[in-house]
């Protein structure tokens, strides 16, 4: 999606730092930033990355304005430092890991060089997308695991937190849902739009049954019917038994009722139950009303007989957790490797150029990851990231390496892909990922590790800083 | 803020039922919808209304432009429709509260008139910016109750749900935020913005003091130091003090410290110490770090001498509820009365054209609000709305009409306000509302009634519609 004055979209130490970057004449040193996040949202056992492509998009059009200019020495800024930004375009070199990919805590799943100014600027946008898109794609994914195959869209919009809306639907396809209501997010993301009708439809009539028929009558081969306005099983469903053997007289099919109230598995199985009866074993039974993971999970246990959900509030706006904490930390600084040094490892940063390689038995499924230097090619063993003695040997298993470069110099050099074929990555890669991971009551924490030269690394900045200390 | 292509930003079942109420010849058919909402968020007390000047310039903004237009008409609308939604002007009228305005469940907040098909394509909108906008609004004022006269702002941007973060900045400072961090949203409206220093600044150079220095240097009147990089009080605070009495030597004045780790509580107090027995008594303490209203609480508790907040993620997601649930509800279909029946009386809407009138004491203390019917003037006495037993005599006490005209046949009425004459009206409206309701355990419940003639009209339509089941 296009958005205007990218460059604003900035917290404003990101420019304070490049304007004292700029007066210092420190801007044509490079750095290079690492994206990762610590802890996993939900509680879930993996993480699907996403946002990629719009992140990359709004990077390629990051400019500041003649607008953006005057507010800026407004605001304070050095008229020679806002002349820089006038001319600025970012030309880093962006390497990641595919978006749609499952990835892990603490392992990097994008790596951003260029010069200090640049790197800096791009932090707030970093962040604000792939943490975002990243948190609703996998709330999504969990959707989709407890729907099965069922039909699942993202009704989330009138409760989206504003504009982020948008990104928001892009992401819950990607991470499963099958369209959305949003028609903004639609149009822009190629998704398939859904939506029929609202209760004020049918209060709009002076009758429930008028207000079918009238729906049915102009949209006689889309027509689903909400039925739970007066009264689910006395009114709505009689009602619309009555429209879909009107609709069959004129050669059409009712195509679903929805049921936005009460108690979902009851009335879902009193409605199959009079669809049936009525020889309408073909109309399809939606839901909404306050849905996630867990309460769809429940309906498919109680056997409730839904082919379509519609969620809302819980998915679009990440419930519970609502961000993703991802962070986006120097770790080299010209061809200095940088560490960020906490008085916990866990909380130190991991130094040097890194790329994540994965590990897989035979049939494919997913063992591990391993954190390693740029230019490792391949290791015999890795080590847990905090504690030492624990080691992992991944000689002979097949090897996979997750990140490409997908920008070079500012220009985007991975091919665009659209929102289906980053969704299908989604399923493909979470099919190879060991069921055990994907359970939501503590699911088994994935391995990740680091490799013996990257660990030694961190090592000896670690013992420096404790001598100098 | 502008946003191309409003019209889409919408539920596809608002166009749906739109061009169903297009070919049924409905347009012309009057409605009335009403803005409420049913549970307080945070278990707060009392809502703070937020995001109504951005909904009216959206409103008067919203159009289907041609690309609009392609994209529906390959959606599988009709032309005709789409012909009809390229001319299509939002031309309703709108009565709401003001701006910031402290408001309760059930009642409505906001009243929009016209013809069936602008009142419904305007739905999507009404929800998705009020309900977001007051949810952080509503936030960013329990922190401001939390922080007392201390300085507060928003550094939310990074963990904001997207472009969504424009919007929430906004509110954070119509609830209670001095500043933000982020740019776009101060120059859209006109925000203090703030920021000064990353760790990654401080990585950058070969050491701390150097950064410092550097830092210093090139801003000598606005310089605040991260002093948690390395170590806070064995390097950052030794470091800060260096270049505080450094800046002192030339006539300038460190204006303070920021820790972002760590024991916020100890860590303060020992800067606040080491500061002081510098001279340093005017370095100010800034701390950041997963801040939000119990935090920072306790901070004060603990008599941390913190003097400013950082607060992101929790505020700007508006955790641990992320979604406002307001609803948007058909109460009139041309001059008739309409309401939706549910089981039980507490899911029901409440039918007919209402106003909000709220009740002081002598000392303009808030006593209760009373939701009338629009052309009551005055009522001796109100009625709990699910309760009947219940009531509450309101005759003598100072009366406010809550609801004044902002919007005539889609044109803005109301003089545009800022937002620091909106954060000023809730500062003033929450001083107003007595303690126990803005206290953050069990808070004291507000009293909202309805009047006797809007309990008679509902329970006259409730009987109506038992007799006929």
């Amino acid at each position: 999606m296009k958005c205007e004055q990218i460059g604003l979209l900035v917290d404003k130490y990101q420019l304070t730092m490049a304007q004292t970057y700029f007066k210092n004449n420190r801007m044509k040193h490079t750095a290079c930033f690492d994206y990762f996040f610590r802890k996993l949202p939900f509680e879930n056992g993996y993480l699907v990355f996403a946002g990629l492509q719009d992140l990359l998009e709004m990077l390629v059009d990051l400019r500041f304005d003649e607008r953006d200019a005057r507010f800026l020495i407004d605001e304070g800024f050095d008229r020679q430092f806002v002349d820089y930004l006038r001319q600025f375009r970012f030309k880093g070199t962006i390497y990641a890991m595919r978006e749609g990919e499952v990835a892990f805590p603490v392992e990097p799943l994008l790596r951003i060089e260029g010069n200090l100014i640049e790197t800096q600027i791009a932090e707030t946008l970093v962040l604000n997308i792939l943490n975002f898109q990243s948190l609703i794609a996998t709330k999504a994914a969990r959707v989709r695991y407890a729907a099965g195959e069922r039909t699942v869209s993202d009704f989330g919009l009138r409760r989206a937190h504003g504009l982020g809306g948008i990104h928001a639907s892009r992401a819950a396809v990607i991470g499963g849902c099958d369209s959305t209501s949003n028609m903004l997010a639609a149009f822009h993301y190629d998704l398939k739009a859904v939506g029929t009708m609202a209760h004020s439809f049918v209060q709009s009539f002076e009758d429930e049954l008028s207000a079918f028929r009238e729906y049915a009558r102009f949209n006689p081969d889309s027509c689903v019917l909400l039925v739970d306005t007066y009264d689910t099983l006395k009114s709505g469903l009689p009602n619309a038994v009555k429209v879909a053997r009107e609709l069959e007289a004129k050669g059409h099919r009712l195509v679903g009722i929805r049921i936005d109230s009460g108690d979902l598995a009851y009335l879902s199985k009193k409605a199959r139950q009079m669809l049936d009866q009525a020889g309408l074993d073909y109309v399809r039974i939606a839901v909404s009303n306050q849905l996630d993971e867990f309460v769809i999970r429940s309906l498919i246990e109680q056997k409730a007989p839904i082919d379509f959900f519609g969620v809302g509030t819980r998915l679009i706006t990440g419930q519970p957790d609502a961000a993703l904490d991802g962070v986006y930390k120097l770790s080299l600084f010209d061809s200095r490797p940088r560490m960020k040094i906490s008085d916990t490892l866990i909380k130190s940063t991991l130094p040097g150029k890194k790329r994540v390689l994965r590990y897989s038995n035979g049939e494919g499924g997913f063992l591990a990851d391993a954190i390693v230097l740029d230019d490792e090619q391949q290791i015999d063993c890795m080590y847990h990231p905090f504690e030492k003695e624990k080691r992992f040997k991944v000689a002979g298993l097949h090897q996979e390496d997750l990140f490409i470069k997908v920008m070079e110099n500012g220009e985007i050099i991975m091919e665009r892909e659209s929102v289906e074929q980053i969704a299908r990555r989604v399923r493909e890669r979470l099919k190879m990922l060991p069921a055990e991971h994907k359970r939501f009551e503590y699911p088994h924490i994935y391995k990740v590790g680091v490799s013996k030269r990257l660990m030694d690394l961190r090592d000896s900045i670690v013992k420096q800083f404790r001598r100098e200390d």
